[in-house]
């Protein structure tokens, strides 16, 4: 007996739900949850669905396509581990929290391999006993430097992407080879201060809370479908860097729980949103 | 075309879901939203399913009761507007809040009358065309002087009875005439500060957050199912005069959540919890 | 013997607390609170100290005067209730707190009039026996509109204008003559969704959390000193109208947070923010 | 130059800050930071003062002695890293958070040992370079094992003990040796939930929130000064075990914000509660 998550989408159409758990119920998969939505406003149809029991896969996406609507999605995913690589700068306190939470079993995760343009974060990396790799950008073009990264990146076969305070803006070639697959933490709660410094940002806008936000890359520059946020209250005790030391803990939370939704396979992208069963 | 909301709750048992919608399908009713919920621990299952079309409802339910597990809770639940008797003391914010919101159309609710033990809030009440009863409690027992509330109550034949601060402890045969029908707020985060003055026990423990705790009223003081709960944090300047003053927003906001969620036909109670669909 | 709040303000220089303190000592006022904060950055000093006794608020302020840095800023206000003239458009949530609060005693603040472009809310009003203004702006342009508006406002002399959903941008005439007395709810974490229609920007870009920001008024709509801020977790479920059912109560509880502080004199304004002690 | 930090505690009296600060601008220091509190209810006086400059401090404490009142505690604390010895069971987030910010600089802290029943975190502790003791309690009583735990840790001479998830109740021998100085983080918002299984209890109450708190370590089992609590939303999708998950990273943060707040001195311990100034 195993466990397995089916996932669909397609357009909305009467008896989806219907036709879907009658298929799962004659192949004998008892359903563990259950969770479906629809968009209303698009009018697409969304819906996880946790089984257990015999899989015959084949058989039973077979049956799903003739049963759905033209077009589609769906997806029955196994209970692997999934596989991460971690782009990092110098900041400790993302990476570290994903670390230890992979330590401690809190996040159910293959951490293959850090990489970064410093060495910075090359100690802590190996007390985990996680190959570190250091692609130092300096004297080299964005172009060249990412060509260089991806050599490694590419090397780990990763499910994800993960930008743990990765502090570069990424090409749209880097972006296109990992579509949906890349997650960054950004330091504000989007769309409020996009781009560089948001934390002094926040401090020059006398804003009263700070935030982070985990969110797929696009191309465009923290605009991507949006996982996670969360916020911090702040007063005018705190200064831009008050702020940066305060936000941490907002940072790496908002980041480790949108890794544990992705890695999960709760999380649908559609268009430009994320809708989280 | 009507919408309805069918509710069900049974032992667990393997296809629930595929049968229930698939009554459902056969019925051409279209499912707006579908939630549920099996608790693995009791082997319980909870369905809540908007529905939308032309209902036929006895057949409708005929065919669910043959379907399902003996002992099946099955309801199918009209758009109807709940109606409600709010039963106050002296404080006005919780009152307030669900004057306003029914006015607003914030809560879809139909506020039959207020009635309390003083006459306090009569002039806050009746600016909103409410009628309010004041039943004094000087010079009766308990029994008599809930015999003579219930009089009146009973004549407003309402679904749920809401302690808006009611600061009087109801009788058993009050609150088995009643069961299952009338909503508290306690100004606590239960189980913490049960019973009378818990802005005075936070206040003398030191606690860092006060809350308040929606729930529905059993013989067991402050023990019934808990429907909502929230917190705001205090500090060592909050005497506790300020946690009460503090106490009021998170109070009426949990009771008024509370009771939309109850009146829209979302919360199951199951021994003593709530399982909110 | 009277309750009275010193509020200073000036450029920091050593032994400032020292000086006050002392001279308030020797007028034998009691200290009942005090709360100070130099803003290292611009290098600036702000205190607020409540005190209790007999005062002579001339002497005391001209010594104070003499002990401090030229230039200070230094007021006794006594303990007044503030007198406000609330705007509104067609949106009952935010008035109605008000209303209610100050009917319960939970905000000590004079309402002298409501005012607005439409009549919806002057039933409302009318039942807390509060004059209502509608002024309706059909027909005329906005100098016209605002001249009709001010004539009415100007003869409450209000120390404050709370804007509680009033949807229209005022003229810089208009916030000139009240500076740094107009309070504002914006229906957004500012700096996020400025302008027009926030929770439909809030939805098409697929936010994970709303909030509202309440501030000081200038003339670059959005961008005034921020005096409070919230947020609520929504999700995918929420469509634009559902985001604004739900921000009502966000609305609403930063709004008259907001306000409180204001009021009890809380509030310092400097350059584009606040510090709130 | 140096900073120091002063802490003043008496009883209520007049002119108690402009004596203070009058004797610190006397000394020419200057005041970075100033907070102060007093509790109307018992009458006491609590300060706060970050001092910049020269430091007699013989001097300034005597001087201070002679215009306080009598019975005055105050405490002239300079800029050392305090020193802890953490104490642990089984579990690996609270630790690893306190390593992790250690490391990176998020908090201020020489962790000198770690100790334990169990050798489960020798690992994790050794990683980042610490002391770790086992020393079982298998076949000892409590009092044997506590002595040979205390042989340990009196040796680092430690500021304070932090109880990092350290499943043992304490002896009065083991509390009186270090009074108010042992830090323990209980997994519940006391006062619910007292004792063992707080994540049990909770779930069979059936609450919609469960919490963290940080407090100082008394006889009385989980009833000493609370420091700092904080709560997260759960459903009823939560059982015991997904709570005890879920608590994870806000006993984490509870535990850690309470400590930054201890090994900065902004804590005073005041008969069963806390003023955090």
């Amino acid at each position: 007996m195993e466990k397995k998550i089916l996932l669909t989408h397609c357009k909305d159409a009467p008896g989806l739900i219907s036709k879907i758990t009658n298929i799962c119920y004659k192949h004998q998969l008892n359903i563990i949850h259950n969770n479906e939505f629809v968009d209303n406003t698009s009018g697409h149809f969304f819906m996880r669905t946790e089984l257990h029991g015999y899989f015959n896969d084949k058989i039973l996406l077979d049956e799903l396509d003739q049963a759905l609507p033209q077009g589609v999605s769906r997806q029955l995913v196994g209970p692997n581990q999934k596989r991460i690589v971690i782009m990092v700068t110098k900041e400790a306190h993302c990476l570290g929290d994903i670390l230890m939470k992979s330590y401690d079993g809190s996040l159910n995760v293959d951490i293959a391999a850090v990489v970064s343009n410093y060495d910075t974060l090359k100690g802590l990396t190996e007390k985990f006993d996680i190959p570190y790799h250091c692609v130092s950008h300096i004297g080299l073009d964005r172009e060249e430097h990412e060509a260089k990264m991806l050599e490694i990146i590419d090397m780990y076969n990763a499910d994800y992407l993960v930008l743990a305070k990765y502090m570069r803006v990424l090409t749209p070639t880097f972006v296109e080879k990992y579509h949906h697959k890349i997650i960054n933490i950004h330091h504000s709660f989007l769309p409020a201060f996009i781009g560089a410094k948001p934390y002094q940002q926040a401090y020059d806008r006398g804003v009263k809370i700070i935030g982070a936000t985990a969110h797929f890359v696009t191309n465009d520059l923290d605009e991507g479908p949006i996982i996670k946020q969360d916020v911090i209250p702040v007063d005018h005790n705190f200064n831009a860097q008050d702020m940066s030391q305060a936000g941490r803990d907002v940072e790496k939370n908002v980041l480790s729980k949108a890794l544990n939704k992705v890695i999960n396979d709760h999380v649908f992208v559609f268009r430009n949103k994320t809708v989280i069963l």
